[in-house]
Parts: structure tokens; sequence; C-alpha cells
């Protein structure tokens, strides 16, 4: 049983203490707007010049000091409780705030020791900020503490309870902008609090911040009246506390006193549940924080007002090169921060300013929740041999894929109960998605009211269903950047829900693979079941193939795509996987029966080549190349050509067919495009440089020509998938509807096998009467041909 | 000013009424479960046998007796009030009940003549349903008075809304599934009534329904304690009226009485807005209906509970065929509904059945709203000659295109100021988007509270902005679909946001293409700005181009894609998209200044055709063909592209260059894959079969790849683009990063052009340096080179 944090209602702040707490955020935000504004004269020792000022001013001042004003009342409650904290800035376009305070803490000394705490290394601080070469403007890897970028808002929160969940002793605070509350995925988070286990997860802590404006507006949620707004955060469930204000010494006073009585109920409900067994779920604090946009900057320019608007969101004062009136605004509020006071001759802070700070990896900088690769464990992944299926000849027995990985995941669930660093995410699916085996391990984590007739509820549970694709791939990654793993099982068409933020977590990725101090932390990794084929009974809504396309559109370094044909070979790249560092995989498998292909030993040598000929299932006798290649990807398709196989092999028995499975798609790409992508040599040995091959992919069949299209045997390829045609129907109808079925395959062979069309023009007329009678007898029946339906490998 | 609804505070329903409304809603019932099970005997005149069960048992029961006492109630107020009403069914699984109330309400005959309203059309009915060739069992567009799928889930509300919205007669309902409320874009939707204006609108009755599962798992909603739910509303703005029950009696009497409530304070505000002049934002009404899931199926089934619970979410009774008891169990169940008092002899609906059903467009499934092309009147889009910029010569001048555009919306919104039915919406970017000249004739859309410091709100106003790209994208798709006109305007990187919602909607566009009674409808135009090239300042996190991508994977028949490279070609094709049906149009363009390459007849010309050379730019002869394509799509690689073409003119004179610039994305696809493909010979005589074409790129390069790969010339085609090269820097640093820049493509072509590279050797040379200049100085200087910053083309 984790240990539950001391209550520890500390007597409000002394004056002498609010005045060092009031340094520390004035130098903050000196620092802050120095690095907007600022080339040299970093602590203002001589007048202001023009030749001082950056030609291009680009940074986010707006919410710099309310980050600032969290980020020293944060100091203070860690230092004096002893938390572990991390802090997740929603507002992640506010990088001059955390940058600020990574410099004053000296953690950003420690990973960039250029950038020395005096004046030489103030001025690179405020030079490299927004500058080519230099730092970005928001809060991206680059910044000590940070496992959130904030550019496309909407995710902190779940962020924030990812990072929260098994770390019992960490508190996650989470500044929440009142821009970024009202995106959908940011109102969806707030109901993570049903989820989170007081025993056994650490305390998020959300902030909102209510600066009043966006780009160019106001914000909902501040111009809510208050009443209608504490009604909402309880709704939430949570208790809010209110703090706001103009006056800086009156704000530090109630922030201080909120942080304390959030601590405190914090504190109650950890020790309730942890030491007196306390089951109801907690209402956890929120503070709403409402205090101006811009705060502290200039209050009017040209007769504007700007501090307290959204004219205050960017840069306050333009043209400060050019425009002398703004530049001595621009000195007049630089000074009125007195960086006298709070540097020394040489630049260093003074020791009232860092009096608040805490000491070592309490310093939010440079906490290891936010480089979680250092805290990282492999994940205990057993032997494939006990889950494997057994495959005495191929195609004969049937087996549903995900099923099998269920067993699997079981297997890790159980190996992690007591590390606890091991979760499965998925909207509502778990079962749907055929994985329901591990529920034997771990039931579903839930805090929210139960009734008898609930199965597999448990305050304690690992597996996370939420019905917010969203919720679960923030949770997810919020859980991953934090050192721990994970897998996302989703229905493949609505994983596209979260196109953008994998995109982003892969931008994080690529970025963080650069920085030697980032740690590796374990792979995103999907699980796309329920895919486009075998959607058939929800119908076209549900028919979606294009999450790989997207996928492969980004930077190669950090992202696999793989599609295990059966079950064995889904272990063998879940094996993978799930051992892997950096990555985005995209695993896309099937839950339906499925034919068994390859034995385990078979699996694991074609997963680890990616790509391979099925000498078994081709007509090839070796001694020349094949007249035709069938290739494929996927359980749907494989099914396909190794039926167009089969009937060829029936029909035209002195046709040499090669199969070829791709398991890893990467792999055809050219090698310089890709680290799996095959060589030239590699892929025409496979392949042929002139054969026809007919290739049957799972998905939008431009694709593999996107992948292949430098190749010598390119303009023979010849690829069939899925092209935007679904509905309500039989599965086998599916694929004739696309063209991707076996009838089809063998007349594409027939049409493009030079020669062959006048010799097999009868076989080609059987296949085109099999199509014809599949669109009758489904009409008929509303079943799929028994001929379908009863097909094996080995009949 | 819009008439106010009258208020008809009712006494309660009689008992008789009562019995009515019961024995409507029995039969949308029977006639529901009757679509899952039955293949004939729809009466149950003889006894069931398994030959009257379909073979395969798709569809959602659980959902649906809960939607049809919405649809029996609903069908109550709007005859006894005469409303003009529309009803979005969140939980769109429940296809049969919405298909039993269109049928029973005689809509459904109307739209298919086949499905009669009597035995044999009851048959058909119910054997089509999800069999093939017949109906899917969602909500689909063939299913009438459906503006909304369901299949995805989030965006009923957000739909409901943007179909509210300038329609101010109209009452639309939403019923949002607990589970559906779950997820992100809908828990961001409930603020949406911060932009409801009670005078020009109409109003929303969101009707939450806890039926308490979703697929596996309780919902979260629903195991909240009341009061907790009734704060969350409460904090949402609303006022919520509780109903719940499983005593069908109890239920009709609580909900005839809720919604006579919710009807007379929806009444009640809108008269205050429209004749006494409040200004106040309503606390609108919201029914919360907590009814069992699979309400009057069967309640146990195997021993374990089923109704009441996740087992009746899809098929209560399985293997009915094969299984007699379970056979038994439906036929217990369907005869629970006594479908002897419900339909005569011949199948059709009895009187007191149809009691409740209003007439004519009255009737939910009847309603021209859901079928909004039937409304859809043609945008004043006014000539462009106003609005074009001049160009005497090309690249000399410069003008910010999207501020441009904003001049043309700016006047089509004040041209619709009275029929009200164009729409701006955007994620608070249509300033940051140079859009602000709308606001001269249209304020925002605004509800909240205001300060005097405020620019540009209004109650009345028909810029929307939310930031939440969901709810920009659902709000106009609600208000598109009911027969109006708009444009989504975003910052391109974001978009993806929304990506899974366009999906959703570019299926719903192609199927409804095909259904002879769905008229057309606006199409769906997004302007994406502040695009990867120009987001220097925002850094990695805002750089990607991949939408395009995305779109371009879906029905050619509705996606379209235009890249304008200047001010005017942008007023061309915006032009051309806001006149257009049925396409999802999307628009790529910058907001920053851009030079003026055509004037607006040259402009005219060149979007018609959609790609084309620009001669004066080349330097052909005209005696024979070119020695090397340079082509360019986007703004900034045109920008790129004519500068490398004024490099090669000025440092290799004698080389046959042509520039080639492209519009219209799919004419590059092959006239068979797409309505605007090029074919062959247009093809081969724009880019040659065999000469080197470097093309300049907006997005990822091998797009361009995958569009052009069958063209006899794709061998010598080299694309260059986006490659996920970006920070925060310059934005002729982004173009260098990424191999975009001028004097990389000057080098490029040295390199492709055969016997180039050993003439131009000291061309070549030159590039390279101006690239390592470029490092240099930005380095130093932190802004981009003064040649490439003061380049024009006719220097």
């Amino acid at each position: 049983m984790p240990e539950a944090p001391r209550q520890d209602s500390r007597t409000a702040p002394t004056d002498e203490e609010l005045r060092r707490l009031d340094a520390h955020w004035r130098a903050a935000n000196y620092l802050a707007a120095g690095q907007i504004y600022l080339l040299a004269n970093p602590l203002l020792t001589e007048p202001l010049k023009p030749e001082h000022i950056k030609p291009r001013l680009l940074g986010h001042w707006g919410t710099s000091p309310g980050l600032n004003l969290v980020h020293t009342h944060l100091n203070r409650v860690i230092k004096n409780r002893e938390l572990d904290a991390l802090c997740v800035w929603g507002p992640g376009h506010g990088g001059p705030s955390v940058l600020a305070n990574s410099w004053l803490e000296g953690s950003y000394t420690e990973k960039y020791p250029d950038a020395t705490r005096d004046a030489p290394g103030m001025e690179l601080l405020m030079r490299q900020f927004s500058f080519p070469g230099g730092v970005p403007s928001h809060v991206a890897p680059e910044v000590p503490g940070s496992i959130h970028e904030g550019g496309e808002l909407g995710y902190s929160l779940a962020h924030a309870y990812g990072a929260a969940l098994d770390n019992p002793g960490l508190l996650v605070a989470c500044v929440i902008g009142d821009g970024e509350a009202e995106t959908g995925p940011l109102a969806g988070s707030w109901h993570a609090n049903k989820f989170l286990d007081p025993v056994h997860d650490g305390a998020v802590l959300p902030v909102l911040h209510l600066n009043g404006y966006k780009i160019a507006n106001p914000t909902v949620l501040s111009r809510l009246p208050e009443e209608e707004l504490d009604s909402l955060l309880r709704g939430y469930g949570h208790e809010p506390i209110h703090v706001g204000g103009d006056d800086p010494a009156a704000v530090h006073r109630a922030m201080a006193h909120a942080l304390d009585t959030a601590l405190d109920r914090i504190a109650d409900a950890q020790r309730a549940a942890r030491e007196e067994g306390a089951t109801e779920r907690p209402r956890w604090p929120v503070i709403v924080l409402r205090t101006p946009k811009g705060w502290t900057g200039p209050a009017e320019v040209d007769g504007e007002p700007v501090e307290g608007t959204w004219r205050s969101h960017q840069v306050p004062l333009s043209g400060v090169r050019d425009n002398p009136e703004h530049l001595r605004q621009l000195e007049d509020w630089l000074r009125s921060y007195r960086p006298e006071e709070l540097f020394d001759a040489d630049g260093r802070p003074v020791a009232d300013v860092l009096d608040c700070v805490p000491e070592g990896t309490r310093r939010l900088g440079a906490t290891p929740h936010a480089n979680g690769g250092l805290l990282l464990r492999d994940l205990p992944v057993p032997s494939l041999d006990d889950f494997a299926v057994p495959v005495d000849k191929p195609g004969t027995t049937t087996h549903e894929p995900t099923r099998v990985l269920g067993d699997l995941l079981a297997r890790i669930m159980r190996d992690t109960a007591d590390r606890r660093d091991f979760r499965l995410v998925g909207p509502d699916e778990t079962a749907s998605n055929r994985l329901q085996a591990v529920f034997e391990a771990s039931g579903k984590a839930w805090q929210a009211g139960t009734l008898p007739v609930d199965e597999d509820l448990d305050r304690h549970g690992r597996v996370m269903e939420i019905l917010s694709e969203h919720l679960c791939q923030g949770w997810l990654e919020g859980y991953l950047l934090t050192g721990r793993h994970g897998l996302f099982s989703c229905y493949e068409a609505f994983v596209h829900i979260v196109d953008s933020m994998v995109n982003q977590h892969i931008k994080w990725l690529r970025t963080s693979r650069r920085l030697p101090w980032r740690a590796p932390i374990a792979s995103l990794n999907y699980l796309l079941t329920s895919h486009v084929w075998r959607q058939d009974h929800n119908g076209f809504s549900h028919q979606d193939p294009g999450f790989v396309d997207h996928i492969l559109n980004k930077s190669p370094e950090a992202v696999r795509v793989y599609l295990p044909p059966d079950a064995n070979t889904l272990l063998s790249v879940a094996d993978h996987v799930l051992r892997s560092r950096d990555y985005v995989n995209v695993v896309v498998a099937g839950k339906q029966p499925c034919f068994d292909w390859l034995s385990m030993d078979e699996a694991r040598v074609h997963c680890a080549r990616g790509a391979g000929a099925w000498e078994w299932a081709g007509t090839e006798d070796g001694s020349r190349e094949p007249d035709v290649v069938l290739a494929c990807a996927g359980d749907v398709p494989t099914q396909e050509v190794l039926a167009a196989a089969h009937l060829l092999r029936r029909h035209l028995p002195d046709l040499a067919v090669r199969v070829v499975n791709v398991v890893d798609l990467a792999r055809l790409l050219p090698r310089e495009e890709h680290p799996h992508g095959m060589s030239d040599f590699e892929y025409d040995g496979l392949f042929t440089t002139d054969k026809p091959v007919i290739f049957a992919y799972h998905g939008y069949p431009w694709l593999i020509h996107r992948l292949a299209y430098r190749r010598a045997g390119h303009p023979q390829l010849h690829v069939r998938g899925y092209k935007e045609s679904g509905t309500t129907t039989t599965p086998f109808d599916m694929v004739v509807r696309n063209d991707l079925d076996r009838y089809r395959l063998v007349m594409d062979v027939i049409d493009r096998v030079p020669g062959l069309a006048v010799r097999a023009t009868a076989v080609r007329q059987r296949m085109a009467d099999a199509r014809t009678r599949h669109h009758d007898w489904i009409r008929e029946h509303g079943t799929d041909l028994p001929e379908v339906a009863e097909w094996t490998w080995n009949a």
C-alpha cells in the first residue's frame, strides 16, 4: 500500500516569505519578457538601445506571468512539503515562462551547460529564444521538466492523468488555459477523475487559469457567472478553490492559501483511501485562478488597452527597434521588475529569489518523471511459445488473433501486478476486440458508482476504458512519457479521431530522440482491429483503413506499421513492439477467426524479415523467375491471395506463382527513405523487376504505389485494396465490392501475365461466373457462398 | 424579427392519449425488433419458425426503445404545437428505431415506394435491414429525416446547433447517448449554447438519454450521483428536467410533462428575446431521460440479466435459428407488444398508433430541413473584379491573399444579412487568418458576458469562433446539411483535429449523392492558412500539411483540393468552391504578403484549367520541348520556383525552362481516377514524357508521386516538399531545411538535366554558396538574407 503524503496545514506565509516569492515571480517575469525582446544587455546595465532588441519579435507574453505565478507557488509547496511533483503546462506556448523558471532553478544549466546561471548565460537564454538555431518558442521537448508541448491545445489534462497513474507519490499539477478549456478533448478530460485510484495513483491538481482571452476573443469560461462555473466544476466532480485579482501581494497570499488548502485535501483523500480504506470517490480540488492576461506588462500601447486584453497574447510592444516610444515603454516595463534587486552584478539570481526553489530532482525542471526513459524498466514479455497456436498444416485451423494476443497481454498484466507499469487503454472495446482475457489479471479502472450486475470493474484496475479516443490516447501518452508501458486497442476506423494527437506525439519523439539528455521511452503501440474488412455489420461509417497512410507521412525514424496475417505473426509482432523504444507502432490485426498460416517458429522468422515468399503457397519450381507474384499485406488480403493461389494451382497448374506476404509495410520503401526499407537488390529478388505483381493490400491501394514507386518493377505493380466501397453486408461481399476477392485476383493474374488471357479464357469466365453467383446468393440468402465460407487451403 | 412560438402549457395528456402514445411506442418497438430478426412472418400470423429468422443477426436493440420513446413524444408535441422540428439521433446505430418511425408515419414509403405501409412493405422493411443489398444498420443518409449518421459518436449536439442557427422557427431535438456523452467533442459541444441567438436561431433541446451502458461498460454520466449530474448540466448553462423509470405508463406521463415544460420554457425564452428585447442568455432546458437499456426486451437470457444491461447493446438473443429456447423467447418478446392491436389484418398501423403522428412536412422523416438541398438558395457571390488586385507585371507587388479574400467574404456576409444563410466558422483565428474585414459586415456570435474592451462581439453575429475545431466543424456540417452555406478557416496543421469528422461527412456526401431524393447541398469549404511554411514563429508543432493527403484518400467524386498561388487565384478558387455542391473543397492559401503573379483575367483562365504553363516565367522558345520543367503547387513553392527560374534565366540563359503551376491538385490524377484528372495527352503535353520535372510542392512530396505514378514521365519526376523538418526559425530557413529553396531547386535542375552538371559546375557552386551564406546569416542576424527578403521577379 503506497504511503499517503503527510497532511501539512501550514500557517499562512509570512510577509517576508511572500516578499521572496514575489522576488522569484518578478525574476521569472523579467526573464520571460527578456527572452521575447533582448539580444543583448540582459541585465539592463545600460540604457536600452535598438541594437539590443531582436529583429524578429516572437513569443507569447500573455500567459507567461500567470504560468510564472503557478511555478513560483508550486516551488513553495514542493519545498515545504517535500513533494515529488510534475507540472503539465497546458499553455505550452508560454515557453518563455517555463524556460525562465528552469534557468532560475538551475535545471536548465544542467542540461545546457552554455546557459550558465550568470549574465553571459542569461544573455544566451534570451538570445536563443525563438531565434534561428536557438530554441523553439513553446514548451517543446527541448525544455527540461516538460512532457507536453501545448502547441495544439486540448491534451494537458489527459497527459496529467496519464502521468499520475501508478505514481502514488506524485503530484501532477496541470495548468489549463481558458482557451484550451474550450476544446472538446479537454472538456472530456475532466471526467478522468472517475478513473483515478487514490490508492495506487498520484494526484492531479488542475489549475484552471482564466486570463480571459484567446488570440482575439474572450474565453467562454471566463465569461460565465461565477456560480455557473462553480457548478460546472462541481459537476465534473471537483471542489473548486477560487483565486483572483491583479494586486500581486494579495494574489500571492491567496494562491499560497489555495495551494495549501488543495494539497491538504489531497493528502486527506489519499490518507482516507490508503490508510482508512475509504472507497468513496474523493472530490478532488481544482484551483480557479483569475489574473489578467499579460499581467504586469504594458497597460496601454498606442492608446489601446493591452494588459488584461487579447492584445497582450503575443508581443505587447511591436516594432521596438524602430519605434523609440515603444523602446522606452519596453525599458520601463523591464525595469519595473527591478532586476537590480533580483540578480547580482554577475547576473546570478540572489538568495531571496531562490529561496522558494526546491532541491535536486524535486525541482520541476529536474524531475525524472518528465524524462520518463530514466525510470523505464524493460517490460517482462514472456516466451511466445506459451501462447502460440499449433500449426501443422497452413490454412487448416483458425484462431481469433486478437484473442490469442489477449492471453499474452493477460500474462504481462499479471506479471506487472506489483510493478504496475503496464496499462491497456481502449474506448469501451477491450472485450469487443477480444482481449478480455486481460480481465483475469486486472479489472477495468472505475471509481464511479457500481451495480451488482457490473463485471470486471476494479477500483485498482489497469485496463482503462472510456468512450473517448482522445482520453485513451492522452492517458497513454502521459503514461509512456513518464516511463511506463502500454497498448491502445482501437477500432481501426475511429483511430482517425486521434490523428492530430499522434502527429504531436511523433513530433515529440522525433525531437526528443535528438536530445542526448532525453532517455528513450516505451513506444506508443496501437492495435487496430475491428478493421475495415470486418465492419460489415456496422457499415460504411466504420470502414476506414487510412490511419496507416497518415502515420507513414511522418518522420520515418519514429514510425512502424505491421500487418500480421495470423495469430502467431501477431504474437511475434506484439513481442517486438512491446520491447521497442521511441516509436509509434501501428499493428493492424483481425479479431474474427482467421486461418493459421505459420507456426510460431516460422512466424518469428517471417516477422524478422518483415516480408518474404511463402514457398509452400506458390508453384515455383526454383528453376526460373515466377510468371507472376501474388503479394499480400493484412489478414483478409492474405486469405484472398491464398485462395487465389489455390484456384490458380488447380486451374492453371503450370503457371509459376510466387506468393509474397508483407508484415512490415516500411520494408517496401527504399532503404534510404526508412530504416526498415529493403535494398533494391532485396526488393528485386523478392518481387522481380519485370513480372506482374498483383498486390492485395489491406488499405487504400495507392499507398503501396507511394511506397514502391522507385522500384524497377513498379510499372508491373497492380494493387487491389479498399476503395471506399462499403455498407452493411457480408464479409466476402466487402472484398468483392472492392475487387479484392480471390476471383478478381485470379482474373487480374490472367489479364496481366503475357499470353495468359487467350490460354485461360475459360478459367477467367469461371471466375466471373463465381462473382455473379456470389451476387445472386447473398441477395437471396444474406450469407456468403458456401464455397467461400467453407474454403480451406488444404481442401 | 422572427416570430416567437406560442407558449402552450398544455394540460397533462389524458389516459386515452397516453394509451395511444403507448400504442405508437409499442408499434415502433415491434418494428425495431422485427428488423433485427425477421425475414418473413412480419405480423406473426403464424408461430415463429427458424426459417422466419435472418441467418445473420445484426443491429442495435439496446438504444432503440429509448429512441422510440423520444420519437413518439416528439410526434405528440410537434402535432399539438404545430412545430417545425428536426431530430438529431446521436445513437445513430439505433437505425431500427428511426426506420420504424419513418415507416409508421409514412415518410419512408414516400421515399421508398416498395416499402408500402402494409404487410408486404413491413416484410420488406424488416428483411432489408442489415441485409446485403438492403439498408445499413445505422441512421445513414438512406434514412429519411436524418442529417446525422451517429456511427462515430461525438458530433450530435454540434450538428444540432448547426441546424438551429438561422432557423428561428425550428426546434432541433438532439438525443445524446450516455456513451457519446463521454467523447471530447460532445463534452465540448455543451457550451455551444453561448453562441445560440434566441432571436435569429432556433432552439436546441438536448435529451440526454442515460440507459446506463455502452458496449461493455457502464457509462460515466449514468453513474454520477444525480446532484452531481444536475450540477454539471447547470454548469453547462442548462436547466435540467429529469425523467426516468421502467414502467411505461409512468414514463409516458413524465416524458409528456417534461417535453411540455421544456417547450414552454423555450417559447418563453424566445418570446422574451424576440418581443421583449431580453438579452440575458436563457437557461435552455435539457431533458435527462433514464430508461433501461434494451427496455421491453428479454429480461434474462440463458440465466444472465439482459434488459437493463450492456448485454442488450446489440442482439439480445443470439443463434435464434438454431436455439429453440431463444426462438421461443423471441416470439414471446415480439408478441409482448401485441402486434394484433397495432396493425390491422393487412399490416397497416391502426388509427390509435397513428394518432400522435403529425402531418406532411412536420413529420420528422419528412422535414425539408433534413434534406437541406431542398431549401438551398444560390449564394450571392459578387463579381470578382470588385476585389481583384491589379497586376501589371507579375511578381512585383504583394498582397496578403486571405486578406483580399476577406473583402469578398465581407461582401457576401453583407449581401446575406437578411437571408442569413452564410456563416464563417473558425477556432479563434478569423483575424489571425486576416479575414477580419468580415467583421464590418457581421460580428462574432456571442451570448456570454461582455466587457467594454471587447471588439466585434455580436449577439446576432454570423461569424462563429470558439477554440474547438470539432465544434466549428460540427456547426458547419449541421448548417450545410440543413441547406445553408459556409466556410471554415483553420490553421493548416490543426485541421487534422477533424480528420475523422470530415471522413464521416465525405462518406455522407458520397452516399447521399447516389440517393435521387436527396437534393445537393452546399460544399464544405476549408480555407487552410497559417500554413506549414509560415508557421516559423510557432514552430514544429504547428507545421503539418498532411490534411490534403487525408482528403485525397477519400471518394474522388466528393473531394477537391486547390492551392492558389496568389491573391487573384484565391479569389477565383473561392468563387468556384462557394458555388459548388456536394463536395469537400480544401483550399490552401497564405495569409502573409505574397507576390501577385496573375491578373484577375489570367487567374480565371488558369484556375479553370487547374494547371498550366506560365509562359512568361519560362525560357522556352516554342521550337522544341523544354530541357526541364519546373512545376509548383502552393504559394511558397511557387515563389521559390519563380525565384529558381529567375536564377536559371540569369545564369543559364540558353536552358529551355518551362514553369508549370498546379492549382487543382486532382488534375495530376489520371482521368479515370478523378473527374478532374488530366488525360495522358494533356499531361504529357504539359509535363513532357521524358524531360526532368522538378516539382516544388506545398506538402509531403510523395503525394505528388502517388498522384502521378501512372504517367509516362513519372520516372523523371523529382519532387521537393515538406519532410518534417521544422522549428521556430525564419520563413526562408523553413524552405532551406526542407530542400525546397530556390538554390536547391537550381541545383536539382543542374543535377538532372543531362549534360548540365559539367557545364554548370560554377553555377551549382554559386547556389551551394548561397545556402552556406544563408546558414551563416540567420545564425548571426536572425533574419533572412537580404537578397532573399528583397527579391522580386522583376529585379
